[in-house]
């Protein structure tokens, strides 16, 4: 069966974010009155699996292996069965 | 008074997103039945405005200014008053 999983990866809070301060600069430069701005990742992608537990299984396992870094990153994951 | 917004910026339908077949190339190479991997962005930030209306206007025009490309990415916008 085909599932969609959406998985979305953050930082985890105390890790410095680069892409999230400059973009904070470039607001304020811009004027906006912008404090703290952090900046995630969302994969969004379908997959064949035999039940949503494998699914899921695999899911968290991409994460573990490629899209997050266990280190630094936080992720969430939605899984449900395609249309 | 203070606000925070969710801001989540994705490619347009037909748009070709490098970063999502980067992906789905090293997702398959690691035998994972994976199809169409997608990209997004999430934005985060927290800033002032006088109103609710206030910070969703200001929040839409950092999207048109700053944070989307017009051309190829949709955008979706939540504003709630911060705790």
């Amino acid at each position: 069966m085909k599932y969609k999983a959406r998985i979305e990866v953050g930082l985890k809070p105390g890790h410095s974010d680069p892409e999230g301060e400059t973009t904070k600069a470039s607001l304020v430069e811009l004027n906006y009155p912008v404090e703290k701005v952090k900046v995630s990742k969302v994969y969004e992608l379908y997959l064949d699996a035999s039940s949503q537990e494998e699914a899921e299984r695999k899911v968290e396992e991409m994460c573990r292996r490629l899209l997050a870094n266990p280190v630094k990153d936080n992720y969430t994951i939605q899984v449900e069965e395609a249309q």
